[in-house]
This record gives structure tokens, sequence and C-alpha cells, in this order.
């Protein structure tokens, strides 16, 4: 099965504690790598997961908050003090593009490859795609404009029967039209149906990136039916007030979500730094949606395991 | 004895590495701090030395490469998330005020605190001072314009001998005349010599800090004399080419440097990622001047230790 994985770099809030770095992660589709939020120390954590910065083409910005991109520059310093060579295009705000735009163009001005921002805004919309995936950009409900991501993966192909093939004499031209889907009709005419020579394709997986955001029915309809969907939980619902004051979120509200969207899968992110465990607001998240797991640094998920 | 305490936060070079954070480093002045350089992750290296960051009102910038300065708009931050009120001066070269002035005004535009920007070039000047201590600022060797920084204790006062005042009846407001070396005129007229009545001061000590630069004369005369030489040792001498390429030294240089200004005490630091042990730098460093240590994270010296 294609590799699909979560690593996650950083899940904490705000303030960098020992125990948590602030927001980043790093999605691997089929050993391309792309980078959701970039809080400081993001390049260090990097190395700890030992997961190759030449592999990393996108960073995708949710929005500009210093605990999600204040490490950008610093990893970009040393993708230059490794001769990276390769451009690298980071999704953010405008006013974000303009700050680390100069912050780059003057620590890193004799870098060895491009830096290029896609400048994202608060509409829906698809901001990169590639063969593999597609990258939706949806609004949150923060104190500045902030968004969420959903990563899908395109339709794969359906696996070939591999006795069945030979069986019915089918040549290697044809494999690809197979895997699509389509019949095979033979020299003389005869129609064999793909079911008889495939097997269904893996299932396309999607994943929600929703941090910072408060509780909004807005957000859950924006991620319906995804089968992964990482939530803010900053607090526990007995702060449901205070999350709404500073608009995050508490673990049920993150469960809520997950529950009305129907997700198959929820991970629980942006720790207040309050918690030294946050086992109760696994717990309140649980009561509502079972398949919930807390989010910590070095974690690795494999997103086909659903 | 008064507190003069050198808190080691990072002594690695440019990429972090698990074992090394890049240059920061906390000079403890009866409790007040000052840094001395702010790579990224110096938020967390705070919180870590369980230094208080209230207590912090100066940081002092060598030079603008990241590796120096990128946890700045990390630490700032935190600042204002703890609703520091009292203002923080950042001494550091014009650029570096513009740049980083204008990534806090975007995301810490809510701070409680002023932050002032004290230019600096790299003439040799007093860029400080207070009741305690100057803060000489003088030219380093490096690809960008850099400053070491030279943090001088004022002249102490001498301590009174208990019996001995009571002996001659002196009264107590005379007693800051006495610690500041002036004899005792009693009412009679009699004169009591100051040496009869204390004993001497605590030495002022003065820390230099050299990161990043070439080996250079100039920077020997320039720290000629001073109790404690922080000297960058990139490298060990056998890539002393490599090392003058990138405006760095070698550990035998710096041990050079100590020897030929007449220090006391070298301690070693901005190291390559390239060493997973550090000891051959100091046994080479040592050949020259044996009172060399390693810097190291976590590393409290106290610099009344002579």
């Amino acid at each position: 099965m294609a590799r699909l994985e979560l690593n996650i770099l950083g899940c904490g809030s705000a303030t960098m504690t020992p125990r948590h770095q602030p927001s980043c992660q790093v999605l691997n589709v089929r050993d391309n790598l792309m980078m959701i939020d970039c809080g400081e120390g993001a390049q260090l954590a990097v190395r700890r997961m030992a997961l190759k910065p030449m592999r990393l083409n996108h960073i995708f910005i949710s929005h500009l908050h210093g605990d999600h991109c204040f490490g950008l520059p610093g990893l970009i310093s040393t993708m230059a003090l490794l001769n990276r060579t390769s451009s690298l295009t980071i999704h953010i705000f405008k006013d974000g593009a303009e700050l680390f735009g100069q912050m780059l163009d003057y620590f890193c001005r004799e870098r060895p490859f491009e830096v290029r921002f896609n400048i994202i805004d608060t509409h829906k919309r698809v901001i990169w795609e590639d063969d593999a995936i597609t990258v939706t950009s949806f609004p949150l409900v923060h104190r500045v404009p902030a968004v969420g991501f959903i990563i899908r993966e395109k339709p794969k192909l359906r696996h070939i029967i591999g006795d069945k093939v030979l069986q019915f004499g089918v040549p290697h031209y044809a494999m690809n039209s197979l895997r699509q889907g389509h019949d095979w009709i033979a020299p003389d005419g005869h129609v064999i149906p793909n079911e008889e020579l495939t097997t269904p394709a893996d299932p396309a997986i999607s994943y929600a990136y929703c941090s910072d955001t408060k509780f909004s029915r807005r957000v859950i309809k924006q991620v319906e039916g995804v089968d992964w969907l990482y939530h803010e939980a900053t607090y526990d619902d007995s702060l449901r007030i205070k999350a709404h004051k500073r608009y995050h979120s508490t673990a049920l509200e993150a469960a809520t979500v997950a529950s009305e969207a129907g997700v198959k899968q929820l991970v629980l992110g942006h720790f207040s730094k309050r918690y030294v465990d946050e086992t109760p607001l696994l717990d309140e998240a649980r009561t509502i949606f079972p398949a919930t797991r807390l989010a910590n640094e070095g974690m690795v998920i494999d997103l086909n395991q659903l």
C-alpha cells in the first residue's frame, strides 16, 4: 500500500515547553514530504524524526501567529547550508510572504534554491495538486485570518490479478487501461469484464488539519466525510468560555466536530501548556468520539490504517 | 560574593542538532539577566535552565547570521504572553533592528511592553552601562559585520570590619565612605586609615565574548587582560584553512588568543556539527592554554571562581 504517513513534530500551543514544540507536522505522501505549519524549532524536529529536508517541497502555513511560522527562517537557512537546489513552495497569507520574504532575502540571500510563495486567503479552494493529491484550504474561525487544509489522495488504480491476465492472454500494454477500470476486449471481440481481471483500488485517503479554530458548524461542514481529522483541543471543556474568548476549541468540541462531520479517526493537538498530562482531554473527547488519539512529538501515524 | 554567572544556552554553530543549540548565553549579574545572542529555540533554553524571562532586560546580538538571532521573535512573543511590562533593549545592527522590528510589529503588536533597539556598529564603544557593569562592543573579523562584547564589573566596594568600626565608634552614615576607601576622621580630628577599618573589595570581573570570528591579532588586543574569554572554536586545527575561508577559528587559535591576551580562563564554543565529541578540541587548546573548558548546553559557570 502506498505510503501515507502523518509525522507529528509539534503539537503544543503558543509557548514552547520541554514537553511540547509549537505546531508543526509533516505528511509523507509516497516519500514526498509536505509540512503543515512550521513553529520555532521545526528544523530540529525534522532532524530528530529523521525526515529528509531535501524531500520537503511544500510548506503550508495555516495562519500568521508565531507558534505556527517562526521556524521558517531557520529551516530554510539550514536547507541552504545543506546545498538544496530544488525549489520550495511556501503557501502562506500575503503578509507572511512579505515578512518572511524579507527575512530570507537578508539572511539567506545566497541560497542555491528558489523559495516560491503561493499566496493563500481564507477562501475554500484547491491551492496545490500533483499526480497523487490535492490540497484544499478552507476558512477556520480564529482571531486572525486562518485556514485549515484538506489533503486528499486522488483515486488510485485497481490491482491486476496476475493469474487472470495470463489466462486471458491480456497483453502488457493493456494493463494501465485495466488498472483504470476498463474491460478487456480480446482480438476476437470477446469482452472480459474488468472485475474478472482486477481487484478494487486501495481507498483514496483524506486528511483534514484544523488548527487554530473556535468550534464552528461551518468547520464541521468543511471537513464532512474526511477519513482523518487533526483538530486543535487547546483546553478541556471546563475552560469552554476561555476557549471561545481566545478562539480556540476544547477537546469535547473537537470530538463533536469529528462526530458530526462523520470522520473516521480524530487526532487531538495544540495543547495548552497547563496540561502536564493530556489524558483528561482524551477521555473527554472519547465520550463523544471513541476513535480519538492524542498527538505527541515524534508520533508517526499510518493514515492507511483506518 | 555578588553573583556573576554565565549560563550556556547554546554553543553549536549554524545548523541545530540534537546535541547543540545555536548561540545563546545569559549572564546573570546580581540577578539581572543579560542575553548574548539569541539563536532559534532560545525561549525553550531559557525555560530549561529555569532563568526568569522577566529578569532579562538586555539582549546583545553579535551579528546578523540566523544562528545568532532567529530566536528573538519567539522569545519576545513568549514574554508578551507572560504579560511582561518592563521594557526590553535589544542591542543590534541597524538591519536587524529593521527586520526584527517589522516582525515584532506584526506578530507581537499588542505586546504590553516596549522593545527598544539600540543600534550598534563595528566601532569599539561602551554600548550599555549601569551601576554594576559596562558592556563594550569591539570589532570581530567575520563574513558580515560582527562584534564581540566585553562585560566588565565596575569597581566594587571594600568590606567593613565590624569589630573595628565598633571599636572606633564610626557612625552608620560613614559606612559608604569607608567602603569607597576613604579614611575616617574622628570628631577629635584623629585620622583612622581606611585599611584598619576595611578589607579589600572583591575583584571586579571581566568577561569577553568572541563569536563568530576569524583568528586575528586585532581581537587579541581587544580582549587583553580580561578574566574570562568565551571564544569560538568551530573547528579543530587540522581544518585551519577551512576555518579561515569561512571566517571562523580553530580551537588552537582560540587558545592562542587566550594565551597572548593574558586572560585567566577560556571557554570554547560554537562547535561545528561534525564533532560528536569535542574533547579533541579541548585537548588541542590545552596544549597552549591549560585553563580551557568546553561550553555545553545547561552549563553554569561562576565567573567569580577564577
